[in-house]
């Protein structure tokens, strides 16, 4: 979707959405955690519902998907990793470097839970999935995750983690991607990506190069 | 961790949880689509600020965990795919035949997204993950993940889905489980995974079958 919007204003929305949506993050923790009374609990629901009446008064049709504008800048606010209007999103931070690397420092707390402590190993899959496919992107020709090949090395524990991903190699429409997830011991999982740019787009990439690069935040 | 809870207590608990994390995740929904005025946002993200203060009053000290009683009922209401008190879990609700097959039918919202109005690459294999470890886990041998092979047929689009994974053989300690999730049309995405039981359970598991079989939400 292409949406002209200054970067003056993207900066003022982001001051607005991005508190809120941290704000429900800790929520969600709160709701895993609480040891509040049955009449809290209740009454803590029937704010909620309340809060969110008020916000559906107006609101999209459907999801916030991707908008461009026509300096190139992207946003992604309801991506379900670095979704800055996701509250489902840690949100990851993914910052590039020129070669095509990708990097992220992030905590994972309790929502993220698989086995007891320990980050689930579908929410390591997600996370690297977006980091390989940012890797792809900043190669220039981004993509549709093909095919993902996890290997989880040990476990990970909740708490302050490091991924980062490359481009290993580019062949035609694929971009094979590698990847991984660090506490501060090592890597702990291992990741392997194909992305392939979709048939439709192939055209468009080629004619508006400057469109499909990384996915920034601004 | 093993809880003495009677079944009565667990059903009064999930009619107060389960309500609660669900009205959360329609926050999360709304959140990601309002078009409120400034000041609503504003205004919603205090309250619900306070409300996340009353809730973390008294509270557990960490993750949720999984809980046993002494019956084999486990509740791992904190998981981030079927965590009944997870916000960030839509939540999956899994069934199982005595075969060691698993499924769930779901609906994936705005959360989810990856592309636009499409699932999130990496939220595929976050739901297979956990499918796939629990049909490993109907085997009655549940592990870890050792390995995750993602296959994307086609793009998902968000909305109703179905799930589901079955065992494809047991060698010693490693269950190899594989797994699709489908829309209307068919398969969209399939998995294959290795479950590898943790060498310090393996004691346990011999000596307590009735403690480790598929976790159930009672």
């Amino acid at each position: 979707m292409f949406e002209e919007v200054p970067a003056e204003e993207i900066a003022r929305q982001r001051d607005l959405y991005g508190p809120l949506a941290q704000s429900v993050r800790e929520l969600a923790d709160a709701v895993i955690r609480t040891e509040a009374d049955d009449d809290e609990i209740r009454v803590a629901q029937a704010e909620v519902e309340a809060v969110t009446k008020r916000l559906r008064d107006r609101q999209l049709a459907g999801s916030y998907g991707v908008r461009f504008n026509a300096a190139g800048q992207g946003r992604a606010w309801g991506n379900a990793v670095v979704g800055l209007r996701n509250p489902i999103a840690p949100p990851l931070v993914v910052e590039h470097d020129d070669s095509g690397r990708a990097w992220s420092d992030f905590r994972l707390g309790a929502a993220y839970e698989g086995p007891p402590g320990l980050v689930h190993g579908g929410v390591s899959a997600l996370i690297l999935d977006q980091l390989l496919g940012e890797a792809a992107s900043a190669g220039g020709k981004p993509g549709m995750t093909g095919t993902l090949t996890m290997r989880y090395r040990r476990a990970t524990a909740l708490g302050d983690l490091h991924a980062e991903a490359r481009i290993d190699r580019v062949e035609g429409y694929k971009t094979y991607a590698v990847g991984t997830i660090s506490d501060a011991e090592g890597v702990t999982v291992e990741a392997e990506g194909v992305f392939i740019l979709p048939k439709w787009a192939r055209a468009h990439v080629e004619e508006n190069p400057h469109q499909v690069g990384p996915i920034r935040y601004e």
